[in-house]
């Protein structure tokens, strides 16, 4: 195993870090598994699946021999299993995450290990499911997705080879961005779009001919709304941790329907015309690059 | 044939034209069809294919011996095509579009067919793909789908009797509504999306790091702009021909986002929870229902 480590660590074992865990040990790039995970439940069905090798719900006895330890808990959880961490955490352990946004996660390694920063490396899968738990974690999951690595200054280059290497095993493509700027492209492609479909869904179903409306629903409906069905919890979350870069996007929207309003009051025919053919030509050029990839 | 038709002329053999005359006759409704279409080549496709037994330029002639007529062309041409109709049409033809708006085409047929309204009956079937002309007919297309049949006060319940029977030989649902709540439900379920989905795709493509951007957007982008894919030309005509409704809809929209905005600014995660709640459960109960369709 000349690139791969010995001891790794999950701190939330449901599909993102189940299936870091599956896909590491089949690429034969880690030894031993250790879960740990809230739900006694959830960890016992790990264990049986093979997705870990032990379970453990002492995060700080579990991490204490670890070469790295993976965060893959809510984003909301990640303060508290940090400063558990903290005081047995060996210098070598390499420690990184799965969050949506990593702006925030900055923060919180830098007051929960400030002076850790050099083993740290916070990432961002871009893959996932509507499914949940152990139970969904999957061989395959990261093959051919991107993830997006967001080192801090400090950060040892070293580090950040060896979670690429791990995540390459996995069959993922790696992508080096500064923590702002993952924030501003996601909050772009991901998050503004989430919350159109929200607040659409919303719209609809506060009219007063909802019940109608939805009994014609087709699927142009059920593809744009697909993501209004994603869970409130992670959304909240990721909303208020991206916020800035998110209310930009919000208002830069709201600016371009005020433009959209004015062509549609005024009937402007060709600016209409000109503005969906500009649209699809993205979209269509966009589409064919993503079905290669 | 005891519900069918004798002869039908079908006014533009494409995808939606194409296959419904496919499917009556397969259903044995029809003796005998006749296209017309303004692209010599698309015609003798159609013929090759089956689509159609004859093949026509001249639409006066055309449907002078016909039973039904149904107008499957671009709404901006449905007014010339019935001007060049009405001076030849038999008293008993029935008259039948397939547009996505409705109120536009109950006034095109006042003004064309003043005479003539008893036998008309405009409709809408909630069925199509991104692929065009005669070589995209299929069986089946309407199977299972729902098709809206607008009538108006002046129809005779006959004629919307026989196409109902004609639309429901292709496997297709009937709903009857009045011209304008169709346009109100179609501006709510299907044209506001479209007009929020090139908007997105608008903004995403005109910021600073829309190469970036669009280099990681992933499958949640990938279904919410699957619509900015569609047609320019046919979307400006229907923006247009449901302005009324469409604005109406866009305001609310920009009304919802603002709550939404206040929501963010102010930090209400209890507020964003549940507004992303909402949205979730309506989703998520209206896609049950839609799979069971």
């Amino acid at each position: 195993m000349r690139q791969g480590i010995r001891t790794l660590v999950v701190v939330g074992v449901g599909l993102i870090g189940g299936s870091f865990a599956l896909a590491l040990k089949r690429a034969g790039f880690v030894e031993r598994v250790i879960g740990v995970d809230r739900s006694q439940d959830n960890l016992r069905r790990a264990q049986e699946l093979g997705v870990v090798d032990e379970i453990s719900q002492d995060l700080a006895q579990a991490v204490a021999d670890a070469d790295m330890v993976l965060l893959a808990t809510p984003v909301g959880q990640m303060a508290a299993c940090l400063q558990a961490m903290a005081p047995v955490l060996s210098p070598d352990t390499l420690v990184s995450d799965v969050g949506s946004t990593k702006g925030n996660v900055v923060r919180i390694l830098r007051e929960a290990l400030p002076g850790h920063l050099a083993r740290c490396v916070p990432a961002h899968p871009i893959a996932g499911s509507e499914l949940s738990g152990a139970v969904a974690a999957q061989y395959g999951l990261y093959e051919n997705r991107d993830v997006v690595l967001t080192p801090l200054p400090e950060t040892d280059p070293a580090a950040v080879e060896t979670i690429g290497a791990l995540w390459r095993a996995c069959g993922a493509h790696i992508a080096v961005l500064d923590a702002d700027e993952h924030d501003r492209v996601f909050a772009a492609v991901s998050h503004l779009p989430h919350l159109l479909a929200f607040s659409y869904v919303n719209l609809i179903a506060g009219q007063d001919n909802a019940a109608r409306c939805l009994d014609f629903a087709a699927t142009g409906f059920r593809d744009f709304t697909r993501i209004a069905g994603s869970s409130p919890e992670m959304w909240r979350d990721v909303t208020l941790a991206n916020r800035q870069a998110l209310l930009a996007e919000l208002r830069d929207y709201q600016t371009e329907l005020d433009r959209l309003i004015a062509e549609v009051e005024r009937e402007d025919a060709a600016a209409l015309a000109e503005r969906f053919s500009r649209a699809r030509q993205v979209r269509t050029v966009w589409y064919q690059k993503f079905l290669r990839k």
